[in-house]
């Protein structure tokens, strides 16, 4: 049998960072690779206890009978309420629709918006997931500048006049895998420049309530007045990954056009997730749990700071980040972290080459740490081998 | 703001069983309009049960942190075991992909073979969603004649030779809409004429295990020979729709391709239902439940039966399911079933027009009556007031 595939499928590759933690089957590797929270940080006795409750006689049919597509109405009237952490005010029901986590909104919002060539632009460097999403709907992926504030304004509207995208796509807050934050000006130049050329955004928002330094800033979404902003946040990094659960915001025509998206897709997102952290954020459980995640966090980011300062060559500089997961870098040096990935899992050590957030590949010196899921210990240790191996090649590179 | 939307969605509107679902807000609507498992039938207390175990101390990491878009191995273990019951033997784990419910089966399936234009091949009629998902793939749906043995084999290869389909989909026991189960010499049939000419099945099987009469017969995976078969399997018929799990079964090479498709969709399927229903699986619960449900949904099949008889226009034929949700009836009069379905809520009645299950929805007269989720009370009291709205507009049709 010769399987004949779609057009799509050739540039569709297992996501790297799935592959590598499929690689990671040996206990004594340490992974700086994906992008797990803290595994103390999630909530069992809370969880478990709810579930219970939700699954209790009388109550379990909104469980496990059918859900309405848009999700639970006590869920989403939680989720109003929790977007006003964001700065987004004046949300009403149906500018919200339940997804299966912020993958689903990228993916959802390709859907609605892209036709094959359509472009999209996207920070340079961005989460690659998203990039495999967009590739997936033949977009044509095309980079925008970006500096300590946030993407560059000139940039940004030079090629939204050249290329008229469909949208632009930003993780704002933390970035992905930058870990930078956009300015609060940046934000809303990026409304305006948007709202102007009527291009619409997608601003991705997992992990702006994971800061443990720095000022709170507003989302893109809080300064959006024509309606072009779609903001997506999950639950993934703040309560529980597993849960699969996350919300869209955005015009109500554009979450009517998403909803008929999903329908196709999965019908709903579990109804137990979804009535889980419900009731997780009506008791008021979520923030009390991430102030007590943050100590856990910021610790294991300095700890990941200082061994990159005890042990990679100087030939490393980095980007500080003031919350969310990754620490990201790269060598002033001809080291090729893509081809260097296989060799670290020989020291024990997983991270993730910056090659694959880049929309045109074409930048291999650049890596991504993640800091949330290993001990101070592990840190400390893991970075000692990449340390070691880095020298070593860069030793090598300047000796050839 | 003027939205740019994707080519896709001009065709796609709201899924009209879900519009009609929300249209059920009053309380005295008798719905034989969803395909919804009988709510006495979900197992509250062994799911209740389960999931306080998996959230307990110790256990909670796995259903709360990230898993494998694969699914659980030790779910994909019982799913090997469960297909067995389907005739599919000799399945390896890596012929398996946890899929949030069947429905995402058809999308991936769309995801990884279909470029625009390119054809599919349904049963005539078939199940709607389906059809929507393969719309929103811009593929050109063509419908395929059948009868009560299943599809007609002349038909199918003369279509397969004229337009070089992509794959066909079935639902070959207890058919949404119709359903009608294909013989075993039909099946046979199927699996090797489409080997022959290289075209993908895609074989959709949520109901087999709601037979109530007649005799078991394998599924066309059981006769797939060339590795050509995906074989999708759900558990929202049996257990919970609200829990959103599934299998795929297929060609290793295929299932690969599909999880690289799921990546990007929605990460993984929520851990917490792939492991309650692997915990269900392995207990046991499943079949002993089954058997449970069975005299239930008989006797509300039967209910339909008599009430077809006893209310309903000499002018109306159905056939007569051995299983699965529906009953499918047909008027041999000028009946428009689809501008009559709001007329019917006036009358307190929701069922699904027939022609949103042709791809071509040039047929009108037909009308799909769910029986599984109304008691015999009601269903009774529906029919009555169906069987009226019917004869009287028999009679308009007949003075006009």
């Amino acid at each position: 049998m010769e399987y004949r595939y779609s057009e799509r499928m050739a540039k569709m590759n297992g996501a790297a960072t799935r592959e590598i933690l499929k690689l990671l089957t040996r206990p004594e590797i340490i992974s700086f690779a994906g992008g797990f929270p803290a595994t103390q940080c999630l909530p069992q006795k809370e969880v478990q206890e709810i579930a219970h409750e939700l699954l209790s006689e009388g109550k379990a049919t909104a469980v496990l009978q059918y859900g309405t597509t848009e999700g639970f109405v006590p869920f989403r009237e939680e989720l109003i309420k929790y977007v006003k952490t964001a700065g987004i005010e004046n949300v009403s029901l149906d500018e919200t629709l339940v997804i299966s986590g912020g993958q689903q909104g990228i993916d959802l919002m390709s859907k609605i918006f892209l036709d094959k060539g359509d472009v999209v632009l996207v920070e340079n460097p961005t989460y690659l997931t998203a990039l495999q999403i967009f590739d997936s709907y033949q977009a044509k992926i095309v980079g925008v500048d970006a500096d300590e504030n946030g993407l560059k304004l000139d940039d940004l509207e030079e090629k939204i006049k050249k290329h008229h995208p469909k949208f632009i796509y930003v993780v704002s807050t933390f970035s992905n895998p930058t870990g930078k934050t956009y300015s609060i000006e940046n934000r809303k130049q990026i409304a305006e420049i948007t709202a102007k050329y009527g291009v619409m955004v997608l601003e991705d928002d997992p992990y702006s309530k994971l800061r443990f330094e720095g000022e709170w800033v507003p989302s893109i979404k809080s300064f959006d007045k024509a309606g072009n902003v779609v903001y997506l946040t999950s639950f993934s990094k703040v309560l529980s990954p597993g849960l699969r659960t996350g919300v869209a915001v955005g015009n109500k025509e554009v979450i009517r056009k998403l909803t008929i998206g999903k329908q196709g897709v999965d019908v709903t997102t579990s109804n137990l997730s979804q009535l889980i952290v419900a009731e997780y954020l009506k008791r008021g459980y979520l923030f009390p749990n991430i102030e007590k995640s943050l100590p856990i966090y910021r610790e294991r980011k300095n700890a990941m700071i200082a061994a990159i300062q005890k042990y990679m060559p100087e030939e490393f500089s980095f980007i500080n980040a003031q919350g969310g997961l990754f620490i990201w870098g790269g060598f002033d040096a001809p080291i090729d972290t893509t081809k260097l990935a296989p060799e670290a899992i020989k020291y024990d050590v997983a991270y993730i080459q910056g090659q694959v957030f880049y929309p045109n590949a074409d930048v291999t010196n650049m890596i991504r740490l993640n800091f949330s899921n290993a001990t101070v210990e592990k840190i400390d240790l893991g970075m000692s081998h990449l340390g070691e191996m880095f020298k070593k090649e860069i030793a090598k590179a300047k000796k050839a």
